[in-house]
């Protein structure tokens, strides 16, 4: 351990508690996460259960049915958490060994907050055609995939292809995690300024794979009115792009063909989704939104305004940060998503899953605690799990992707 | 649940105790093993250290050295399970999905016998080439691979290949644990006859993956005079053969060119080792051996001679069966050799440290307890794991395939 590190710490702690990289990293020593065996090895007759001559039994009978896989393996409880290492945070680029610890943290929320058993995975290519070939080789052995921290554009192609050739759930969290919890959370903030999500003008600023998603979660959902805005201004279907999901995107948004800069496009805005960078939302930006504006400020660590500058500006203001009130985390939605796929065996993460997710977790805070500092629920609520879990599994079964019934399932 | 299954049951444990097939399913449901945290998740400060923001400084740790990533993540204590499920057991090719029972146990057995961690992971592929473009893909994540149940002869490409060009251990073990655990149990049995192993005549019955890994385990342990058999008869190195493998085996045995059955070759050998089919080693063929023959019966469950027709004959018997003595069973190599491996980082699993297991695993019997019915320690003895483990990073340190020396490393 370099010497240098015991000195050094990383914030963003709530209570602006500070955190000691050396304690950080004594932490992971050896990796997050370890296998325990169900039932113990201890005898030449247990040995003869849970491996030769016993396990021929249990082979056979998956064999003559492959759905019994199921009920007889791990398959019925694991995730994997895969990831090419090239979308890693803030940090790009770093490549399949170094993008580890956010798998293995990953996996260990999963297991933490749903009891999933979730395997990281880091892969050695960036090609889209392998990734898309390994994944479908690995899907036997997994009740789900989370795609995790893959580039943009090629995340999309990847998801899509899996999604359609595969039959267990394929799910990108960084794209529809966020978008599910963004979804949650301004259905709240919109109680409390008592506006409807079909009337208000909403500026998403930043159109990569997380903003895109975003977008089209609030459009499914109702929002009519709403413009895409990136670093060449607003996305309009009058302009030709190279990127096709800018140009699908066009074709949804933007009905009124709004052209120019975010801080032209924001005037008269009632909500601001940042998934971009720090600091591009002016005070002056602010001041020129609608009455009661909602500003959804995700850059990470550094949000897109500062809150406390933006303040006396902002009816509701939500961040990527635990430090301060609101925070959208992906650990809202991912854990009990899969909680609720794998209880009833889906075959897929739809739509209306997604919005169901996005629903409950709104719901999970009562009408009685909802406020501007408060309208999304705490990551350690259990109530959380629970109500994502029923509502995936009652959407999977009301759109015919459930393989079983949950309601004979004992979690 | 099958009705029928309740009554079934599965033979072959110590003292003729039986299985009941029902009792294997319940141990089954769910599968056999499940992911824990070694540190629990309980308030946002947790998270903030395993996950973000805390995990980026881990993160670029590995970034910026690579070697980083076997002390900082579970690489360091992981091995996968590698099949495509198509030759399983006594079973076949019964694919994927089905093949996963015995990978799991296997992945049981790593955690029970050396407390390694082991992702089973079955592939829907027979491809070589893909399971070579899948497999050097999944190597980042892991500290070794374990290939498991893949048919012969593309089990020899995809191990040679992956081999070559993974920095990472790359271990078949139908082959190599077969063959290491054979030459263990051989060099104790020819201590009780008191013959040497430079003197004596070898017969292999069955020239399939396991049958020739042995002979080349016994070859490179001295042995002189081999002589492999198939159901074609002799391989002599005057025949010409379609199967690369048995044109290389031929080179390097049966010296003085033997033709024939194996009635014919069995004539004066001093030692039979069976990796064939039931019943073929005929009570004649064993009278016809030299003095004090040593018989390896190994096909499972009814393995090539009855051991109670064959003792009258036969002065030391194994099989593969935990119900008579002398059990050649895998179980006694992979999870130590593994821990060894895993415990210096080796890069590699050399013939130097086979042969270095086979040795520790024959004197981890003491010479006070060795006898006819006692040349193979038993699976549960602790002792095992701790001899191979030593015996595997000496070897590696040895011959320069160690990242890091034993002796650092607390077990």
């Amino acid at each position: 351990m370099e010497k240098d590190l015991k000195d050094e710490t990383v914030s963003q702690l709530p209570g602006g508690k500070t955190m000691n990289v050396e304690e950080i990293m004594l932490l992971h020593q050896g990796g997050k996460l370890e296998t325990t065996l169900k039932h113990p090895i201890e005898s030449m007759e247990d040995l003869a259960k849970v491996y030769t001559p016993g396990v021929a039994k249990v082979c056979q009978a998956i064999a003559s049915d492959e759905d019994k896989a199921y009920e007889l393996t791990t398959k019925k409880n694991t995730v994997a958490v895969i990831s090419d290492g090239t979308a890693v945070l803030g940090l790009g680029d770093i490549g399949p060994r170094a993008a580890m610890p956010v798998m293995e943290g990953k996996a260990a929320l999963f297991k933490q907050f749903a009891d999933v058993d979730a395997v990281p995975i880091c892969l050695d290519t960036k090609s889209t055609e392998e990734i898309i070939a390994i994944v479908k080789a690995l899907a036997p052995t997994f009740g789900g995939i989370n795609l995790e921290d893959i580039s943009s554009p090629r995340c999309f192609e990847i998801e899509r292809r899996l999604k359609e050739e595969l039959d267990i759930p394929v799910f990108h969290d960084d794209q529809h995690g966020t978008a599910i919890v963004v979804l949650a959370g301004l259905l709240n903030a919109l109680k409390v300024v008592d506006k409807d999500i079909r009337d208000v003008k909403i500026v998403v600023n930043g159109c990569g794979a997380a903003g895109i998603s975003v977008a089209k979660m609030l459009l499914g959902a109702g929002a009519e009115n709403l413009i895409g805005v990136d670093r060449e201004g607003a996305i309009n279907r009058q302009n030709v792009y190279d990127k096709p999901h800018w140009t699908e995107f066009a074709e949804l948004s933007n009905p009124h063909l709004e052209q120019g800069s975010l801080s032209d496009c924001i005037k008269g805005a009632d909500v601001f989704i940042g998934v971009s960078a720090p600091n591009v939302l002016k005070i002056e930006d602010v001041q020129s939104m609608a009455k009661d504006p909602i500003v959804f400020a995700m850059a990470n660590p550094t949000p897109e305004i500062d809150p406390a500058l933006a303040a006396p500006y902002v009816k509701v203001m939500a961040t990527g940060r635990s430090d301060y009130p609101n925070q959208i985390n992906n650990v809202l939605c991912f854990p009990g998503i899969f909680r609720g796929a794998l209880d009833c065996g889906a075959s897929d993460i739809n739509d209306e899953m997604k919005l169901a997710v996005a629903e409950a977790i709104a719901s999970a805070v009562d009408a009685s605690e909802l406020n501007e500092h408060f309208i999304i629920p705490n990551a350690f609520d259990k109530r959380v799990v629970e109500c994502i879990r029923k509502a995936v599994a009652e959407a999977a079964i009301r759109t015919g992707v459930a393989r079983k019934n949950l309601l004979t399932t004992v979690y």
